[in-house]
């Protein structure tokens, strides 16, 4: 019988926003491939007889996203379940489409299934709605770091709406620099830490002084970077703890 | 004992794309108030004694929403668990955030608990991913219809990037307009009516003959709208079925 590779979206970080479907999916699987922000709990659904191959890789690291192409691959065509994992969505930043044409063009069936993303749920759980009728009807995900570790090009910034900035804290001078560009140095900024984990941590700024908070609090990857009017609603909202 | 309220994120229309926290939430649920595009098996969930009420409601019916916000809050003052079950995720243009400052202001404790929203698993379904390396580094979602029924303005629509539009159907020619003032007529556009159901339709084409191929083709709402590069990833990738 052939293989079948599905890719799943863990969600943004407490293991409980993974979807019904995921987790179904998830609970069938013969081999698990997962990346590095995935929570323990998630794992713990997998079957016993499963093969749990860890997938962690950094910014950057072109040759491990090869590796883990080539073990998706390989082990479909051994005719294994495979599921390969992904934080947040795999379609957000998580080269889920690079893998998918792959997959396929080797003649194996691929599904996609999406999970909630941090863009979303970061804010969310820090009290921020990235849109809302009084404040923003647009949002902005973008990726700091472009291809070959370019910063993020000032033509992917509207200059009005939400903007939520993911990958972007091992870079921050320059992004900051990038975003004053098109945005005033007055613009609310929210700073979100390990968003939607216990360990979460939030500093609400301005573009202006972004980068000393970023600095002086030592934050450190992942965190999403939430700039507009929406960060205001954070005293207004509940605090979810 | 005192009421609580759950702002819950239903998914984007496949029931399987709730989470397994909004699920739980769900199960547990005393009265579920409801919005129109939740689908039935969702709702299949629900404890035997739960209230259900129906919450539909169309765009511009500010007078609905006021009596919405009126009976989650009466409700929750009664000492229930009340579920505010909305489409999509309760802060990506589903008003959350109005009903969440609402029943803080009346001392309720409210919980927002995201979902997948169809601006992401919409274009997903249809086979386009809204980033990828080769062609976006950056989405913005943006819903058609500002507040008293006005057309989006270009300021929030960047030069580049993937664009994913809802709530656009029934003034597509405004939109349309509105987008040529930012973007080129030949960029490719694909029209997603009832993403993620099984009555999922698609329409591959440019921004210059979007009206046409919508009005030909009477797309009704819900549909999404993506306009970029990325549109043409659709033929390299697995059609979900």
């Amino acid at each position: 019988m052939g293989g079948i590779v599905y890719l799943v979206g863990a969600g943004p970080g407490d293991p409980e926003l993974i979807t019904v479907k995921g987790l179904s999916t998830l609970r069938k699987a013969e081999v698990v491939i997962y990346d590095r922000l995935i929570d323990k709990k998630i794992l713990s659904n997998v079957r016993g007889d499963a093969l749990l191959i860890y997938a962690g890789k950094n910014i950057g690291e072109a040759e491990k996203q090869e590796t883990i192409t080539s073990l998706i691959i390989k082990h479909a065509k051994e005719g294994k379940i495979v599921v390969r994992l992904k934080g947040g969505d795999p379609y957000v930043f998580g080269r889920g489409e690079e893998e998918c044409e792959r997959v396929i063009n080797e003649g194996i069936p691929c599904e996609v299934i999406p999970g909630v993303t941090s863009a979303i749920a970061g804010p969310t759980y820090a009290g921020i709605p990235i849109t809302g009728r009084q404040y923003s009807p647009a949002v902005s995900i973008i990726s700091a770091t472009r291809k070959g570790d370019e910063v993020i090009e000032p033509d992917y910034i509207p200059s009005k709406g939400t903007l939520v900035i993911l990958m972007g804290i091992h870079k921050f001078t320059q992004l900051r620099g990038v975003l004053l560009k098109v945005r005033s140095a007055n613009e609310p900024v929210a700073v979100i830490e390990n968003a939607t984990l216990e360990s979460q941590r939030v500093f609400i700024c301005s573009l202006n002084d972004m980068d000393k908070v970023i600095s002086q609090n030592n934050v450190k990857s992942p965190a999403v970077i939430v700039v507009g009017d929406v960060v205001k609603m954070r005293d207004k909202l509940w605090k979810l703890s």
